[in-house]
């Protein structure tokens, strides 16, 4: 269960001194590894450790158009109602980028009706990331622009490929639109308002060194050791009794959590109204035409 | 005067422009140096410079207790009401030890009543040392998990002994318990809200090192050099005037005291009912068998 | 128009990809600077750039008096509403100080309707400055204490002058006074809760070097370095779109700029009771005979 959407409780049920070993979920068969995916996230469970793998999968750049925040969204709800899983590592399998951010084409020349639906989905997904039980990693193999950014701030801890190529960042002020308050008051609690302010009005983009060193990123590896020390991180993180780390976790992100809750309609409306200019329109527009001649 | 819960003015009467010399309190005699002392706490009062050091002397491992509770408010009060007092240092008479935090005895098979009599009086103490008018330095000279290390957080100023063996954090969630807001807001206003989170969810205690790297502690120095850093310490915060120094205190602290103040007898509700559980009192049973077998 | 007083709505009309070259705007002349000076301030407007050089030149400190806070609003006011300004670079024309502060004796021996006068014209310099539609940047090439700090403070970006006799901090507390709560919310929200805390409370001068690295000033350059480093910096931020930067920048300061619009008057009478008490008029009248020995 999401913590601030789902009335489920959180599982209690649990030992508190619960050792990292072998999880007997009863009613599940004991397969030692179980899989499933859909067109554009592959999810592979192993349940001996309670780790799930999550791979974005949608090339070019992994965008995160409606259909993939869809199918995000159903991933990360079948993992938190699976008592076998208590943590997931999000990662990329398309070389060189984690994800490119919020798909632009579903923010040009569409209905109100389809921005409404498309910011609902962003939002929903924020929500399930920011607000999970889980324990949540995200290793960053590729760059990972706006929202790509946004999903590994999500997580509890994120651990970065130290590729000088790969940058992250919250950079949508280079596109002329302003991230959304959530946004930054997820950034806040990761980097505090100075950096944010300044990498925010700037727009950003943070090379891995420079985003390790203002704290965006918690570790550099090379790329060869990521999946490693993600797993070996995961470890340290379900060492912890379950209950009392889900509700200090809860306890630090609730306030962040409810505030977009209590305004959610609120902000969909000002998306809509924000991205309906003509004048966003068009920045949008000669921001698409200029990754097309990049090709 | 604690700052939220007494009315009596701060000490105003004061010059601004107060030196640190010796300070004549009318009324009480100009004796160079007075004590008082309890079953648990040791205080030495040097009239001339105006600082108090306090003690913690309950072997084993300094518990707070209520007894020690008890008798730490008494000490509080009395050095806070005390003309002569501009500043208190606390340290520890127990070698390897500054305190090992809330005693676990009195929350593990007692009443409702106990435990609300017990958990007010862990109130009480936040509120009068992170509230206290007067300047406070921890000289942290051995190892300070969970109430140990928030009795230093609520200092104005915390010196640790550079002993790779002395570790100090809010490490409740390792015993399957969850640190409550107000020693969370405190930890945050330490050392940010990135830091909080991750040290909360993981039960870190931090070496005295890593401590000082996080800015959990201010400064590291040899266990010899420990009292003479902290009278020092001591001196510069006292060259300031107290009126001034104390409003500006109370200007940064006021919000998170006066959130408990505003939620006390919740809070007080919310730990006995947490407190209650029987998976909770399973947990802390077997962490303090654990704890007899290390022995 | 300042974010939190003007109603005139920010610079929408201006291209959301706006190249950093030459504005022409309609019914100005096509001068290459035009410059308007005032008995303590002078502003030049680079118009080929955008940008306005405003140097303090009211020697012998550049002391906040209320002519000179008088000047200073109406040379923002004039620079923000002028659509051939986008920045402005806020600097000393004395030699070795930036601004000494608040001009002491605007605060001593004068009527209740002169320290509300005053008063008011301190909170809007600072919302001015805070809110600016511009990029406001702070070349600090001298001492710059209490309300010279503030205003250093109140920009996007700080550079200061590597020189080991230059100082800059909020040291109110040193003089007897406490900040006021708007100081210290812009003063958090550039180093953070811990580090201001205890800056405050001792009422810190910190050297060139502390002030970087506690987060104070952003960069530190030569003093023969620093007008084209400011003029360099300024062209990073200029190269953003406007109303994403400025509705960015408004997303960060709002909540705090809020709070003193909501308590103004509040703030004012606190302000005029506080430095009406007898004991604080006796330790500033103290304070400026320090200063005239020192001469």
């Amino acid at each position: 269960g999401v913590l601030p959407l789902c009335r489920q409780p959180p599982a209690w049920g649990r030992a508190a001194w619960q050792s990292p070993g072998p999880l007997q979920s009863p009613g599940l068969p004991l397969a030692p590894c179980r899989a499933f995916s859909n067109n554009k996230i592959l999810v592979e469970l192993d349940e001996s450790s309670g780790v799930a793998m999550m791979k974005f999968k949608s090339p070019p750049v992994n965008s995160l158009s409606l259909d993939f925040l869809t199918e995000f969204c159903i991933s990360l709800e079948k993992l938190e109602n699976d008592r076998a899983c208590r943590g997931v590592i999000i990662t990329s399998n398309v070389p060189k980028i984690f994800s490119s951010g919020l798909d632009i084409t579903e923010m040009c020349g569409k209905s109100t009706e389809h921005y409404a639906e498309f910011w609902r989905a962003v939002q929903e997904i924020w929500l399930r990331v920011y607000g999970s039980n889980m324990v949540t990693i995200a290793a960053v193999n590729g760059s990972s622009p706006a929202g790509g950014c946004l999903v590994a701030l999500s997580c509890d801890y994120r651990i970065m490929v130290e590729n000088p190529k790969f940058s992250i960042g919250l950079n949508e002020a280079q596109l002329g639109i302003v991230a959304p308050f959530w946004f930054k008051d997820t950034f806040v609690n990761v980097v505090g308002h100075r950096v944010a302010e300044r990498s925010l009005q700037l727009g950003s983009l943070h090379s891995a060194a420079e985003a390790h060193k203002i704290g965006l990123v918690d570790e550099l590896v090379p790329e060869e050791k990521l999946q490693e020390r993600a797993v070996a991180v995961m470890a340290e993180w379900l060492a912890l009794p379950d209950h009392a780390r889900q509700l200090t976790k809860s306890m630090m992100r609730k306030a962040v959590l409810d505030r977009l809750v209590a305004h959610r309609e609120e902000d969909i409306q000002n998306f809509i109204s924000f991205i309906s200019k003509e004048s966003i329109q068009k920045s949008l527009r000669r921001y698409m035409e200029m990754l097309k001649k990049k090709k």
